[in-house]
């Protein structure tokens, strides 16, 4: 059994850990922190675990996490990189939700994050926890980024036409949408539901962090230089994520042929459904389950390819993608504990 | 592994079963029915279901039920009783997730659900499928009537209070709410999201089945005369059940006392969380698993006791608990398959 | 023109007196306060009154409220008290959205709400504000306590039935839910989108606020001493309230009785809507607009009498309701600025 | 007073209509046609309009037409058609909410729309209803062609940019998403509650109506070839539509005067509002409302400039932009009957 331990268990990515863990058959969860909770059962916090989940929060300095093998952050940006390098010296892996290690560059960080990264060394060897398109990475790896949830719509829908050269590098636009638990378990007047049922608007198009994160990944994997309009909207839903994505294609190139490069790419991805050309996916279908769905679609046959990328924000997009890195971290089959089917209806 | 049939698997409660029986483990489907989708793939309609149920719907008489173990019925009234004493015939288990059997009376059925009970001789055989009021029928039933949604949770409230003789059983009130999902997967104008969105209200109030159904069944359970208000509401919200039971106190009793004596009649159910006394179940803690849960509240210690009750309408209140039905007829652990967390937020 | 002025203007019940108020034809707005958006244009802060409203909020010590003719309060409890005896001496007459005068009696209010009342001398010249049960006492009052949200639909509902002395006083039960705007405009964790959609859960079952004023408002109103049990839940939706009434028939009366007893006590009440015996009112029917909607039924003609209730806590649950009022005081129609078609879908 | 009659008055549009004319100052409603409805009092179906509209539905051969002095129609497409002419002959005018005379070029319109376009001749002089962008075309027009919700928003963004010959006609992206009352009141699988709640998706990403309509729009109002992406997506919200729009700038230009080119393209529009610079407009600052909203943004100062354009699909997008253009048609302000203020929250 694989001892976890998880820093920071209060919000969305920190509960949907412990939905995910508490079944999942090779972990032992071990500690689950909380400054302000110190002593709460968590499941008098969150009442879907009891009965599943019998751990009390425990306060940060109450526990010696180095006694687990992994240890989730489920915590704001900068905690994670204050403890990451004690946990990494006492051999105990860690996985950051958080963008503490997204960016390899230490000064794009600083400018979008408006705090210092007090932890610079670690940005080269820090993994990008997106598996299907570095794996073996993962399975190496101490440290995980694990990605933010609209870079991981844009990654994969993206990477396969960039690497395959066919289109146009400088003028993508990814037209995403999520669902508000995306915004986390704080008390703020923006997501009160009163403010965000039965509304939908747009966000941060002026500029957002995803941005920075997705088109230095976009390049790191492709080797080309990137350009990227990247417009976030605010759905009244809880979970899902619906990214939408355009690209011009540069290469005469068939449907079925384009079909063909995403169906290859992902043949050996048990986490991303390639839906059959012309398929409207719909984020229901991914809603609690790792999936994530993409289907393509290309307008009067013309050379704009839209593409469009759903998942449960929550789980591929954040704690489901974090215990498939485990997983591969620990040798263990990529989709233990991770084949739940979405809740449809 | 146990061959399982599901006729009628287009619905709600079809779809749940195929969610809840493609990870089971000791279960194989090997048929879903459909008279208009035949051949149409099941993840074609369901994409939730893609990689996890590669069979197809089959038209009826294209499919030999006879070579299962179990059928469940997720059908319209009606169907079930057609077919089940065929199947019984042929050594077949049945499971109706209708209302086909769940009155004992005949007449009352018939003047409930407006149609002719074509299959009367098995309306006292058949189990009422409560297990946790009435485990050893289940397990040795052939023919199992599961509980309608609403009457599961006040059956699960009023009887241990009504078995203690105390309350008036004469002054039962049941004042439930019910997400939309309950209303099923039909083509209909009230239920369109325009129309239930962003709204409340009652229906049935005058008149609802699960009214009869509910009065003969805590009758049977406790052999008292029952009168009972039942007054059913919509909430904009897919899954959920909540159902606020108000009783009349006849003795003298501490809070103490009547929290003992829920603790006590379920401290074996695995599926029934008796919450703290006070506490305010919220519906989404049962989202998408196969618990209820249930709370005592006595506003200002007088002679009225409220419970309050919890459950996915579309799981402990039909599809999971039909499955809790199957695990015990064919000797499995009750849980089995059925350990889902809820899916919160 | 009545000179109006808004002290706390940012919160639901503040917007939506602008809503309405912006568009009284008798009406000139002149000072809206927020001790922290001193100087914010409030179409800024709400960009629905755009183009409707062109003051910025001032601090409370920038605005001479006694140049008004009546200030509505709709701040939290506890202000309206403070300032009252200052304006009425000036001669302005003051509408309180709060609490502060809604119970007679000084001890009740500090035991429910948690704070000295400052003010006890004016709590028996403060006239309660439901025009439909003293229309004459708005009339000529100086200063107006706002109904409570719930307290409204209790009262009309259960008032004529009191007062023809039908109903068992010792036994009412009101089953409510609310939209999730009755939480008002603050940041909090329970009201976030996330965790209130595809969500229903009861509240403060065990004791709450609007208890005490409702049951000394119906002792006023008929001289009866009551009892009720009250439970109020949460329902995913922004707007609308539904009062789920239960009474115990204590005479011999036919249905077309009650239905005659509603129609007559409420023939001259421009915003009671009493609908055909047996309907099923629906909250959305009342969204944005001052009706309340109500109906009966008498389930298998027993002795138990339902009384459905609806309205939108915003208007006449709230604002609207306060701007009838100030209609009265003013000797306008009771109705002017107050005849939107409630939006529906 | 204005006698008015609408065709087909149980679909949304429909209802819309009549919550906006019933209380429009200079609009007498005469009649309100349906076939299967004859009879049923108009506040039957609709409750928000008990003590509004007392009217009942009349069969469409029990009531003369001719006698109005305008009709709208609420109908599926063809309706119109088929009975303009007489309408028109008895001077009648005609304002058509369906897509009838949308599409000058018969072809397109029978290519898209499926059925035989019976009367060709009144395509030339139908008048498309875009006030903002036709007002002279709209007053002394005799039929209106009502503008599809979509389309709407599109030209509204689109057209100040093209004309000024500022942007790359060949390069149009219009992602936009829809409340889900725009696929009407018609009872359909799709667009249950339980089917479009919590969820996100794209719909007729291959080919949608609304795009030959604007493409053809856009090119009639600025003489240029145009090219269009449009991808519609839905929201789970009852109204509301927003349209993110991507256009590539092909001219050195400021933000500045980027704005100042909307803001005096729309000085006269009393219901378009040209935000600031870089603000987010939310579909709820138009719930019920006649306002468009619409705000620039330019991602990194580069060329890609992103106009969000937000308004009530049924309101702007659909009923109040005909009753807008009736006020023109018959002389009267442009807004009279129009001032409501958006519900928010």
């Amino acid at each position: 059994m694989i001892k976890v331990s998880i820093v920071g268990g209060t919000g969305y990515t920190g509960v949907e850990l412990l939905r995910l863990l508490s079944v999942h058959p090779d972990v032992e969860l071990t500690a689950i922190t909380s400054r302000k909770e110190d002593g709460l059962p968590v499941a008098d916090m969150f009442p879907s675990l009891r009965g599943k989940v019998n751990l009390a929060f425990s306060a940060p300095d109450k526990v010696d996490l180095t006694k687990c093998d992994v240890v989730f952050f489920a915590t704001p940006h900068g905690v994670a990189m204050a403890q990451a390098p004690a946990l990494l010296a006492a051999g105990v892996k860690v996985i950051d939700l958080a963008a503490d290690f997204r960016l390899k560059d230490q000064a794009t960080f600083e400018q979008w994050y408006k705090i210092p990264h007090t932890c610079p060394d670690l940005l080269e060897e820090a993994v990008y926890g997106l598996p299907e398109l570095n794996r073996e990475a993962v399975k190496n790896a101490r440290l995980i980024a694990n990605p933010g949830c609209y870079p991981t719509t844009m990654q994969l829908g993206f990477v396969p036409l960039l690497k395959a050269n066919l289109i146009d590098a400088s003028a993508l636009i990814a037209d995403a949408k999520s669902g508000v638990s995306g915004a986390g378990r704080k008390a703020e007047i923006g997501t009160l539901f009163s403010e965000s049922s039965d509304n939908f608007k747009a966000y941060g198009v002026s500029g957002h962090r995803h941005t920075p994160e997705t088109v230095a990944q976009l390049q790191r994997f492709t080797g080309l230089p990137v350009n990227l309009i990247f417009t976030p909207h605010l759905v009244p839903m809880i979970r899902g994520m619906h990214s939408t994505l355009y690209a011009r294609l540069t290469t005469d190139i068939s449907n079925e042929e384009l079909q063909e490069l995403f169906e290859s790419t992902y043949k050996d991805a048990a986490f991303v459904d390639v839906m059959p050309f012309g398929s409207h996916p719909e984020t229901r279908s991914t809603r609690g389950s790792n999936m994530l769905r993409l289907a393509l679609h290309r307008p009067n046959n013309g050379n704009t390819l839209v593409i469009l990328v759903v998942q449960d924000n929550l789980v591929k997009g954040a704690s489901g993608q974090a215990i498939q890195c485990m997983n591969l971290m620990f040798g263990l089959h990529e989709t233990l504990g991770l084949q739940q089917v979405a809740l449809l209806p």
